[in-house]
């Protein structure tokens, strides 16, 4: 069947600033920034009375902060006590599937208005117990005590990706270079640095220090070098997204009550969701996510539109490989194809098909259970006009796609937007 | 708005053996038993061709299992990849929610056959470990470093009915004791014995070891006796439900492809779910859980049934108080009035409204994320007159509920259910 019963509207979307917040900010203040930030976002104003769910989106608090029954806290926060405030998991899709899952609550009937959250606070543990609680959406059985984290299994991904079609770790950094142009663009991002930026103040700090000064030529130079240490084969430092606390907030309407918020809402005419097996060594394929394929089928079916009709596209890039495939896997460019169309130029903000215009997770940040939410935020902020800085895209977007990624491609959610 | 855009069927329903599994079997292990059992009762036969989606409950195989992402691992495993494997998490109440959740997604058109799994693997951990990870459902912030863990909470909880309403101890013990009764009945449940049974296997071994036998006239005498130790006022430890491995499947249709499965498809005509604080000190009662009613409303609302029309329940005992308050919550007694009924055995197998005639989570076991699938599994035996041994109630079933909490009721999902 896979249509929606009735239509169903974004009508606000907003956001934390994403960065290093623990302790200053736990959860509960992370989702309340983000909150106020999307209530502000709502034309004719929304309150919790107007409210009947809370949907949460969330890798895991179990793990980061030994808090587990986020929901209840969440919709506690907001005033949506007693309503229901069920939380969904998909590793790094969490918040797309809390997305998904209210986009067909408010199909079905059962509710007419859904505040939906994604949040995830990292900073609460090290850098090395972070890499130890993501490691747990890979296979731990069989991955996890073979040592292989996320960079790792990423790494194994890339070196097949530039064995099958030639890649190169030029074409990885340009995703890079690219996600901090407009990261820099973007106040909520945790980075608003170019690596140029980053590159020059470098050379000043060395030179004030009185040290020699590389001769780097450009942004290359510099993430070839000593700068950016290798993490896992070919992936150095800045082909990693961040760690990041933060959460975003979105209200969801149905046809029939958006009107009530707002004279322009946005229309969620397409979600798709897919899977794979978690183990890389269960993958018939690793040079694509079926999980992301499959994901993409089902939402361009549902909206009855094709990869060329998409404009703008917010993809999961927690690593650069990430994004080439994702362009891939989205059928906007060939297999192998999608490095050349980078290195034209296409994805970038004045390009023909606009990619991770938010600076994306490389550069915005990656609070993994908000990271899906936080993907819709900005294609609100884009189709609406009002993206700040100087990365609002130059056309007037209709039509969008977010895709969200979970482990190593485990999970895969997408879902198209029209006005 | 608050109906099902098309009506939903429970065409099949399995569960694993309940029990100490672990190290022998693990989610995966679990998860596919029950598959199995719930395929065996599908009339016309199902495969994983006929499902669209795998929607998967569980509370926290991360900290359990250091496992997450559990979702399309689950799918994989039954040919259910590349399909939508999402999961949900609401504490004790997760596969409740994976249930609404699949309810709402048929209703929505989104999908017309969806697997819905309940698996928890517990006993990975020692007994402390466990009682660790559960308090991670309470209020991490504020109860679990004051160390109230759940017997806490729900000895507090107990001790405002007992103060409130005059519930006495023996109140408390006739649920257990009840519970064990039908426990004994089903050869999925954990324990299978009586409480009456265990007391003379005691007595048995003690004359056997030629020590002195207890004078204990009948089983209260037994569970006030050392043999029953306090766990937290005023709960012993057979006011206590199990620490469980186990998993149960449930499956769903639309009501145009419920046929090609069978012809008596039992329909899913209410659906509830509510939420509370997590804290105890944020609620206003104490001896009624603000979840459960709110819940209740909203499935009783739907399916336009009253509670005199429930004929048998399956509720959430995770501790005996909270079978006496769910029986309040749900609105089969009045505030007060549940201990009354127990003691005159209306909520006995051949009473006038049979309450957990699996053994519930006191007898059949309580591996937390399944228990909310396992809840509908008995329903789904006892409404086709399969109930194994001597538990099928002696009337037709048309009408019944299953009651799943979450935490000390943060989260609470309420089904109904019709031939």
């Amino acid at each position: 069947m896979a249509k929606l019963a009735r239509k169903v509207a974004l009508v606000g979307a907003g956001m934390s600033k994403f960065g290093r917040h623990f302790p200053n900010k736990r959860n509960p203040d992370l989702w309340i920034d983000a909150w106020l930030d999307a209530v502000s976002k709502v034309d004719n104003g929304i309150n919790s009375k107007d409210i009947d769910a809370c949907y949460v989106g969330n890798y895991s608090s179990d793990l980061f902060n030994h808090q587990g029954h986020l929901g209840p806290q969440m919709a506690n926060l907001v005033g949506l006590t007693p309503k229901p405030a069920p939380r969904f998991e998909g590793a790094c899709a969490s918040s797309g599937i809390a997305l998904r899952q209210a986009v067909i609550a408010i199909a079905s009937g059962v509710h007419d208005v859904i505040a939906v959250s994604g949040v995830e606070c990292m900073t609460e543990l090290p850098t090395t117990g972070v890499t130890d609680v993501l490691a747990t959406a890979s296979d731990s059985l069989f991955e996890y005590p073979a040592g292989a984290t996320f960079p790792g299994l990423y790494g194994t991904l890339a070196s097949a990706h530039m064995h099958k079609y030639g890649t190169t770790i030029e074409d990885l950094m340009r995703v890079g270079i690219k996600n901090h142009e407009n990261g820099r663009e973007n106040p909520y991002a945790q980075m608003q640095q170019s690596i140029k930026e980053m590159m020059e103040s470098k050379k000043a700090r060395l030179e004030k220090e009185g040290k020699d000064i590389p001769d780097w030529k450009d942004e290359f130079d510099f993430l070839k070098s000593r700068s950016n240490p290798m993490i896992a084969y070919p992936l150095r430092l800045f082909d990693c997204s961040l760690i990041t606390d933060g959460a975003a907030c979105l209200f969801l309407a149905a046809d029939n009550v958006a009107k009530k918020f707002t004279d322009t809402p946005i229309w969620i005419t397409g979600t798709g969701q897919g899977s794979a097996a978690l183990s890389l060594h269960d993958r018939d394929d690793l040079t694509s996510f079926i999980a992301s394929r499959e994901a993409a089928r089902q939402a361009y079916q549902m909206s009855g539109l094709k990869p060329k009709d998409i404009q703008i596209c917010e993809v999961h890039d927690c690593f650069t490989i990430a994004e080439i495939v994702a362009l891939e896997d989205l059928g906007f460019y060939e297999r192998g194809k999608a490095v050349e169309a980078i290195k034209n130029g296409e994805t970038k903000r004045d390009g023909v098909l606009p990619i991770n215009t938010s600076g994306g997770l490389k550069s915005k940040g990656h609070p993994v259970g908000a990271t899906g939410a936080a993907h819709a935020v900005e294609i609100f902020k884009q189709m609406r006009g009002i993206a700040e800085r100087n990365r609002q895209v130059k056309f007037d977007v209709e039509k969008a796609m977010t895709h969200n990624l979970g482990g190593s491609g485990g999970t895969c959610v997408v879902h198209i937007y029209e006005k």
